[in-house]
């Protein structure tokens, strides 16, 4: 075998093996087969796609390139949850706790941020103090004890997905429904969780932009989780505008903690009660009308909240201490109208440019700085009202940039709704 | 501008602008932009393909990547010829003295070989003391007094092609009508020539393996001749047996000695007269049929192998010590029947693994190994008859990689023509 004809295979359209996959895939990550021609090959597969069984095939490999977690030591079902990254998304901050009170095991690996999208990770790293690496003994103590733990990493996990997407990141190959759906899913079943809810995200800042693609990756990872037995549940969301009101690290943490309080945006609220009750069905093998009357439950009896303040503790977290940067610029509207649309990819692009995101993978994150919505779109905005602010350091930002992120017209527009479809 | 933006739109398959191509061509031969982004952008238009305003584009960008050679002090039409490469394509040798010797200036830059095809530079140094490089004033007085210069380079031309050929050459992105197109005529327009004449293989030792893909290809290459009002004619030729008898250097200098005596193999007779028709016609701007009758006369009448000696002569080489490989197997037929197919490819591989061509761009060549066929397409062959001579060093071959590369069978076939089609 040789990578010459597995690149021409794909190029002519033709079905690669199982063993022509794990050739690419296990030399590229023993350093045996060179960027130039992994990357050749995912452009090709990009363009050419791949069938089911090629993806579940790719999935596979990518899972055996590494260890997988063994949850069986926790008692009851396990539920992850997983979304596909948006601008202010802080979900997990949320759901993990919040379905934690409602009895559900929540055993969580999350990843850190890279590129426009935040990683949960570095949220609760703004939290002073906070562990995000624990031994597995001490996780699975943590699972069954609390009921929650949520950690960057546990063993050696899918390294060849890794690899290959920090490679796809800087090619121009990412935009693959095939390549998405492998490497979710590869990362998702061999972190263990019985049965995962995934958030799938469409719009301009999402890794999907329409409907239809984000119809057919949904699909298809209910497709590779059959294969393993896993069930899993996608619920589609619009990104074409920020969750919450919150864009930043410290930032989303506050917002998780308000909407805990019962006191969160509509959106991140509709979000998490959506999410949080699949997650209850699924982990309780609850009908979901009941499992969305218990979810609602202990948001408003804060045993939700409680549960957060509990997790935080178990990791070392002290929340007392968060803070935000002192130095705030009040961004005002220029003309008087309704907030038709904000620019999701630009907010999280600046935020990422003022320090709360990475621009390399070895880039130190600024906790305190973060953009604060104080409009959502359908609101009325007066001239001179203020529409944001920005919790920035000692960074030069031009205030054009931020504006041309809020489009403001005479017409009241239609509000897109949030949660798009749901398919199991 | 920025790589990422210009992959994307190539894989949304959105046409180019000339200063993103440039942008990518420029920065990738200075080394700004990487192998591993270079080969995705070239997968995405390997698959997707380009307009003809985006080869124009490509093949003016490469040009201006280097020199250009200024002929104007030759006097008379400068003609050039070129082949897209095949087995035993020893045309060039044969051609360039004797169109010379019809009163065409031939001032032709070659190359030598890489992968299963020879190289015209190569093979010229099979004659000992054969000088393939020389100062340009010396080239254009040699082309004045002698007619006819081979040299295997002159400034420093098209270094965009060199670079980008390289790298197709290792990353499966070879097979793509606008990049062959551009990377042909880039060369040929950047060394001057007023005409020029190409020679469009088809066939499974060449780089389109079917008659559309050829017509697709000649087409391009002529469009982009117009845009630099340089005629182009493309012929195209079959490449699905080794042209001639003789394949590997020195042998095929011999063959083509042997076909200015009026002693060639049928199908180079046929080629050598067709195309240096074409040359002639168009270097003494005269009818094609008179042109014809001209190139016969100076085959017959071997002004073309005077021609040839003159040539050699003037760059130092010495014809009389021309050689090969005192090591010679005879492959015998295992069967009785016709021969129905010569696997050009497969021959082509066995010389470049017994040394007569390079496997890496530094390997030495063997001028002394080659096969000789004794059998040619449509010949009745008896079991144990000598169907081909093999001059080999010290390298094992074995015998059945050997007989795999006939194939005999009882029924009478159709013999392919080698000419399919002329294209102007």
């Amino acid at each position: 075998m040789n990578i010459l004809e597995i690149i021409d295979k794909k190029r002519l359209n033709k079905r690669l093996e199982y063993q022509e996959i794990e050739y690419a895939v296990m030399n590229y990550v023993n350093g045996q087969i060179p960027d130039y021609q992994m990357s050749s090959l995912l452009m090709a597969i990009v363009l050419n796609g791949m069938t089911d069984e090629e993806v579940f095939d790719l999935t596979d490999i990518m899972i055996r390139s590494g260890d997988t977690i063994d949850l069986s030591a926790i008692t009851g079902q396990v539920v992850d949850k997983h979304s596909t990254g948006g601008i202010g998304d802080k979900t997990t901050l949320i759901l993990a706790p919040l379905v934690a009170a409602c009895g559900v095991k929540v055993a969580k690996m999350s990843g850190r941020g890279l590129g426009h999208t935040g990683g949960t990770i570095d949220k609760l790293e703004s939290i002073e103090g906070f562990k995000v690496e624990m031994s597995f003994e001490d996780f699975i103590k943590q699972v069954n004890d609390v009921g929650v733990a949520v950690v960057s990493q546990m063993g050696y996990l899918v390294p060849a997905d890794k690899k290959i997407y920090a490679l796809r990141d800087i090619t121009g190959t990412v935009a693959s429904i095939p390549l998405i759906a492998s490497s979710i899913m590869s990362k998702k079943i061999a972190s263990g969780a019985d049965s995962i809810v995934l958030d799938v995200k469409v719009g301009n800042g999402a890794l999907v932009n329409n409907i239809e693609d984000a119809r057919k990756l949904a699909n298809l990872m209910i497709k590779i989780g059959k294969e393993y037995d896993r069930k899993v549940i996608c619920v589609i969301t619009d990104m074409d505008r920020p969750l919450g009101r919150a864009i930043g690290n410290s930032l989303e943490v506050m917002e998780s903690i308000n909407t805990l309080r019962g006191k969160g945006p509509d959106d991140v609220n509709e979000l998490v009660i959506t999410l949080g009750a699949y997650m209850v069905a699924l982990g309780l093998q609850m009908d979901y009308k009941e499992a969305k009357k218990l979810v609602i439950t202990k948001l408003k009896n804060r045993e939700g909240l409680k549960k957060f303040f509990e997790f935080v503790k178990a990791q070392h977290g002290n929340i007392d201490t968060l803070n935000l940067s002192q130095n705030v610029i009040s961004l005002k509207s220029k003309e008087t109208g309704f907030l038709k649309r904000i620019d999701a990819l630009g907010l999280g692009n600046i935020v990422k440019d003022i320090g709360g995101g990475r621009k390399l993978k070895d880039d130190k994150i600024d906790h305190q700085v973060g953009i604060l919505l104080l409009k959502q779109i359908g609101d009325y905005v007066l001239k001179d009202e203020e529409i944001a602010k920005v919790y920035i350091n000692d960074i030069d930002l031009e205030i054009n940039r931020l504006l041309n992120c809020f489009e403001i017209t005479s017409e009241v527009g239609e509000i897109p709704s949030l949660i798009k479809e749901v398919i199991e």
